[in-house]
C-alpha cells in the first residue's frame, strides 16, 4: 500500500515518516514539502535530508500565495516577531485556550487537502501527518485537533471516493511520546529542524524549541541540536 | 458579515455569488477564481467578467502545481479527452455510480481549504460553494456529495478554531433549481461558461453542456449561449 506523508523537516512530521517506512517500507512512501510562506528554509532543507535518508521520493509544493493576506508571525511577510514563550505561558496569555500567534489560517487543512489530491494521483491510499496532543491543546493549534482530524478524514475519504484517508498515528500521544517512539526507531534527529527562527542554532526560546527540549529530558536524554551552554 | 464565493465564472457558482451578493451586499462579498490546470481559460475570463459586474472583489490562485501528477481529462496536461455523453450515459457506463473522467483528485477539497485560508486572513466567517445534486449523484463527483460537504464544513470549523463555516446553499437543488433561481435574480449567463472544451462557443456536447442546456429547457427557456442551430 503506497502512503504520503507531510514533511516539515521537524520532530514530530519525520517521526511519522520513520513509522511510515517502517510500517509500509521506503518503497512505498513518498514525503511531501510544503513551502507556505515560512521565515525561514531551514526546516525546507531538514525536509530534503530526512527524506533522503529513508531513501523516499520527497515532491515539493508551494502554496504560499494562499497566506498572502495572513498576519501570522510564522510568515515572512509578517510584521508579528515569534513569541518567546512556551506554549502554556501563551494560552495562559490568552485566557486558557485560543490560537497562537504561529497559527497560520487553515494551514493544516489546505496542506492535507494538496497532500490527499496528490495521493490519490499516484495511487496513494492514505495521507500521514503527524499532529499531536500538545499542539491541540487549548485549541493552539485548532487544525491539530481530534475534531479536526476526525472530520478532514471524512472529507478526504468522501471527496475521493473512498479511495484515500488520513492516518495521524500520534493523535493520543504528546511530543514526549513521540521522541519515545522515534528513539526506539532511531530517527535522525540532529538532521531536523523545529526552532521557528531560522538561526545556525535553534533560538531555544520560541514555543516549538520549549516544547522540544522539554520533550528529549523527559526521556532522559539530550537533543542532538542542544548547544551546550543550554544544558 | 463578510462572506467568499468559490467563484469559476461557471452557471453554478455565478448563480451562488449571486444569492450571497443579495444577502449580504457586494461590499462584504469577495470572490475567488482558481486556476488548477484547467485545459482553457475561457472560464477564468468568465468569472472575470462576472466578479466586475457584481462589483466585488475577486482573488485569483493557482494551484495547477498540484495536480501535475494526474490524468484527469479535465486538465490540460492530461492525454484523456473530455467524453462527449451526459453524465447519465457516463454513470451508466461505470455501472450505475463512480467518479467519471472529468473529476480532478480532490480538487475541491483543496479549493474549499483555499477558500477557508484566504477567508480566515481577511475575516470572512464563511465560504460559499455552489454544489448541488446533479454532480453528486452516482458519486460522479465525490467532493460535491452531502457527505463530503458536511464532513468539510466541519473540518473547517474545527481548523480555523470555530471562526468560518461552508455554505454550501444548492445542496439539495439540482441544476434547474439553481437556473430557476438564477433567472429571479437576473444572473447575467450570457457572461458564464461552463463547457469543458474552450472552443468560441460551447461544444454542447459534453456531460456538463448537456446538463446546462436541459436545466435551461426545464424552466421553459434558452440558454443565452445557445446557438440556434442547437434549439
Amino acid at each position: 500500500m503506497k502512503v504520503a506523508v507531510l514533511l516539515s523537516g521537524g520532530l514530530d512530521s519525520s517521526t511519522c515518516l520513520a513509522q511510515a517506512v517502517k510500517t509500509h517500507g521506503s518503497e512505498e512512501v513518498f514525503a511531501l514539502s510544503i513551502q507556505y510562506g515560512q521565515k525561514h528554509q531551514r526546516e525546507i532543507k531538514s525536509a530534503g535530508d530526512i527524506a533522503r535518508r529513508y531513501g523516499v521520493a520527497l515532491k515539493f509544493l508551494d502554496l504560499s500565495g494562499i497566506f498572502a493576506e495572513s498576519q501570522s508571525a510564522l510568515l515572512s511577510h509578517s510584521k508579528n516577531d515569534i513569541v518567546h514563550a512556551s506554549y502554556s505561558e501563551q494560552l495562559n496569555e490568552l485566557g486558557g485556550s485560543g490560537t497562537v500567534s504561529t497559527y497560520v489560517p487553515f494551514r493544516n487543512g489546505l496542506m492535507l487537502s494538496a497532500a490527499a489530491a496528490c495521493a490519490q494521483s499516484l495511487g496513494a491510499s492514505e495521507v500521514w501527518y503527524g499532529a499531536h496532543r500538545d499542539d491541540a491543546a487549548g485549541r493552539a493549534y485548532p487544525d491539530c485537533t481530534p475534531e479536526f482530524v476526525a472530520a478532514m478524514n471524512t472529507a478526504i475519504y468522501e471527496g475521493t471516493g473512498h479511495e484515500v484517508r488520513l492516518h495521524a498515528p500520534f493523535i493520543n500521544m504528546n511530543k514526549a511520546d513521540i521522541v519515545k517512539l522515534g528513539l526506539k526507531l532511531k530517527v535522525p534527529y540532529e538532521l531536523t529542524w523545529s526552532c521557528y527562527e531560522g538561526g545556525d542554532r535553534p533560538c531555544g526560546q520560541c514555543g516549538t524549541c520549549i516544547d522540544r527540549l522539554e520533550a528529549f529530558h523527559k526521556n532522559g536524554v539530550r537533543d542532538p541540536l542542544e548547544t551546550p551552554e543550554e544544558v
